[in-house]
C-alpha cells in the first residue's frame, strides 16, 4: 500500500476538534431525534416572504454561477449602511469571512486576542492560519474590554475579535464603548467587530458605519434575524483596502446564488426584520420569567437568545443532557466561568411553552442530583 | 484618518487578480447584457427536476443551519463510487476543495505542478498559500503528462494538477494512461485529479476508485452535468487521513443546505445525467461540424465545450470580441499555444443554432481582418 502523503507541519500540528459538532451528530450518536431544536440560535420564525420567493426562483437559474463580485447585493448593503460599495464584502457566513480576515491579517506566529469562552470558530482560524491566542476571561458574565485592551497592547496582537452583542453571553455594551475600546486599541491592531446578534440589538448598541476606517471590520449576517442560516452569507463593513486585500485570497464564487437572491430581498423587507425582532423581545422575557420561576438567574440578553445560570457547570451538563434526551437541543458555554450556564435560542411561541414544560420537568431533578 | 493595517507579507505580496472576471462584470463593463451565456461551461440543460424540488423544499428550512458533516450526502457519494464514506469529502464546489488540499499539503515554498493554461483557479490558491508553481506546457492541446511527471521529478514537487477530461482543451486520455501517470510520479507528491468533466467522458476515462489510495484526490462536482454551478458543492474522493486533515482546516459550515440536498436528489436521478450527456455528445458533435464548415479545427472533446482553433491568438481574441458585441459569451484559454483556439459551452439546440448563427455572421470579417 501507498505511503500517506505528508500534510504541512501547521496542519499535522493541529488538533483533530470541530467548532461545533452539530445536532445532527448528535442525533445520530443518540439514535433520537431532537423535536425541539433552540441549540444553535437560529431563527425559528423562518426568512421573509420575500427572500424565500426570491429563493425558489433562483432554483430556477441553478444551473449557472452567481456573480462572483456579489454587485448588486453589495450595492444595496451599502446603501443600507450608508458607506461605498468598495468597503463591503460578502462572504458564505461569517465564518467564512472570520478565515478570511485571520489569513490576510495574522502572520504565523502572530498573536489574535479573544475572550475566554467566546466563538470558537474565530479561534479555530486563529489556529488553522498558525497564530497564537490570547485568551481574556469573561468579567460579570461580559466580555472585559478594558482587559481585551490591555491583552492586546501586552501581547502585540494583530488582530482582536469582540462578539457584540456577544455570545454566548447575550450581554453587550453601548456604542459609546465599542468605539472607546476601539480606540484604546494599540496602533496596527485590527478589531473583527461580530455584530451577528445587532439586528436584535438596541439601536445605541452599534456604532455609526464608517466605511474608511480601516482599525474594524464589522461583521454581519443572514444566518440570525433574517432566517436563512441554511443559506450561509454574510458580510463585512471596512476600509477598501482591506475589501482589495480579501479580493487578493477569496473563493471568488463561494457565495451561491440563492443566498445571494435571498439576501437582497431580504433587505428589501425591514418589516419582517422588525417583526422577528420584537418576537425575539417577548420571548426574552418569557425566559427571563421562567428561569427566575426556577430560581435560575437569566443573563440579561440583546440577541436571539437568554443564558441561564443554573449555578455550577455539573447542572448546567446535566440540564442539557436531561433536555436531549427528552428530544430538545441547547447548547451551554464551553468554559469557566460561562460553563455554569445553559444557553436557550429564543423559539416560536409554541417552541418557548414546550421548552418551558421540559425544563420545568426536568429541572427539580437536575438540582437535587447536583446539590451545590 | 487611521493608518492602514498591514496584512500578512504574504498577502502584500501577492498580485490583484482573480481567477475569473464574471460575464456580469463584462456586461456592467460593456453596458450590455449577454443573451447567449456559453462562456462557463454551465449547463444550460439544468439540474435534474427531483434536484429542483429538493432545492424548493429546502427554502422552507432555510433557516436551518445544513448538517456541516454532510452525512447523508457523503454516504450516498461512498455508495455510488464503492468507497466508504471516510473518504469522501465535501465542499462548495472543486474551487473550494483546490484551496482546502493546498492549504492541507502545500508547505509555502513548495512546489506544485501544472500545464501552462491550465485552471487559473488552482494557481491562484497555489500563489494565495505561498507555493511555487512549476508549468509545463500543453503538448499536442493535450496535457503533456511525461513532461508534468518529469517536472514533478525535477523539482520535487508536493502536488500535481490534472484535469481529465481537460479545460480548456477538451480532450482527455484513458484510465491506463492517468494509472501510469499516478505511478511516475515521485513518493510524497499528492496528485490532484480534477474530473469535473468526468459526467462527459467515456467510461474508459475514469480510472476505478480506490478510496484507500493516499496518493490521490479526485475531484468531482455538481456545476456541471448535474446543472447546480450556482448551488456550489462538490467532493473530493481520497484516503480517509486526508479527508481527516481536511476536517481541521475546513470551512464546517460551508456548504448550504439546498446544495446537499439538491445534489442528494440529483444522485438519484441518474436517467437526467445520462440525457443531458448524451445531449452535450450530440451538441458537440455540431459545434465540430460548424468548426469545420468555417475552416476552424475543432479539437476533440470529452467535454460540454468545445475549443475551435482560430489559427491565431488574434483571430481567437477578436471572435471573442465580436461574439460579446452581438451578445455571446464565450472564452478564449488564455496561454499560448492554446489561446490561438476559443472555448464554447454545448447549450441547448436553440442556443446551440444561435451560436452558430453568431459565428457564421462574424467569422468572415474576423478572419479577414487578421490574415495569417
Amino acid at each position: 500500500m501507498a505511503r500517506e502523503i505528508p500534510t504541512t507541519r501547521l496542519v499535522a500540528g493541529l488538533p483533530a476538534t470541530v467548532p461545533f459538532v452539530g445536532p445532527e451528530a448528535l442525533e445520530r450518536a443518540s439514535g433520537r431525534p431532537f423535536t425541539l431544536r433552540l441549540g444553535a440560535n437560529e431563527s425559528t420564525f423562518g426568512p421573509s416572504p420575500r427572500a424565500k420567493e426570491a429563493m425558489r426562483a433562483a432554483v430556477e437559474r441553478v444551473q449557472f454561477y452567481a456573480d462572483p463580485e456579489a454587485h448588486e447585493l453589495r450595492s444595496a448593503i451599502a446603501a443600507l449602511h450608508g458607506v461605498g460599495m468598495e468597503s463591503v464584502a460578502v462572504g458564505a457566513g461569517i465564518d467564512d469571512l472570520l478565515g478570511l480576515i485571520v489569513r490576510a491579517y495574522l502572520e504565523p506566529g502572530a498573536t489574535a486576542v479573544t475572550s475566554l469562552g467566546a466563538y470558537p470558530t474565530f479561534n479555530y482560524h486563529v489556529a488553522g492560519f498558525g497564530g497564537r491566542l490570547e485568551r481574556v476571561p469573561y468579567r460579570e458574565d461580559r466580555n472585559d474590554l478594558a482587559g481585551l485592551a490591555e491583552a492586546a497592547r501586552r501581547t502585540g496582537a494583530r488582530l482582536v475579535f469582540l462578539a457584540n452583542p456577544d455570545n454566548p453571553t447575550g450581554t453587550w455594551y453601548g456604542a459609546g464603548e465599542v468605539q472607546a475600546f476601539m480606540e484604546a486599541l494599540p496602533e496596527g491592531c485590527l478589531l473583527l467587530l461580530d455584530e451577528a446578534y445587532g439586528d436584535f440589538a438596541p439601536p445605541d448598541a452599534l456604532p455609526p458605519f464608517d466605511g474608511a476606517d480601516p482599525r474594524v471590520v464589522r461583521l454581519r449576517t443572514f444566518s440570525k434575524a433574517h432566517g436563512m442560516a441554511g443559506a450561509r452569507i454574510g458580510y463585512a463593513i471596512t476600509a477598501p483596502e482591506a475589501v482589495r486585500a480579501f479580493e487578493k485570497i477569496r473563493l471568488h464564487f463561494g457565495v451561491n446564488l440563492a443566498a445571494q437572491e435571498g439576501a437582497l430581498a431580504s433587505l428589501g423587507d425591514p418589516e419582517h426584520l422588525a417583526w422577528v425582532a420584537a418576537e425575539v423581545a417577548r420571548g426574552r422575557e418569557e425566559y427571563a420569567a421562567l428561569a427566575r420561576e426556577l430560581g435560575l438567574r437569566p443573563l440579561p440578553s440583546a440577541t436571539n437568545f437568554v443564558a441561564m445560570e443554573t449555578a455550577s457547570a455539573a447542572r448546567a451538563r446535566a440540564t442539557v443532557a436531561a433536555l436531549a434526551e427528552r428530544g430538545a437541543f441547547i447548547r451551554m458555554p464551553g468554559a469557566p466561568p460561562l460553563d455554569r450556564c445553559i444557553r436557550v435560542t429564543v423559539g416560536t411561541p409554541a417552541e418557548r411553552a414546550a421548552f418551558a414544560e421540559l425544563l420545568r420537568a426536568v429541572w427539580p431533578d437536575v438540582s437535587a442530583a447536583h446539590p451545590l
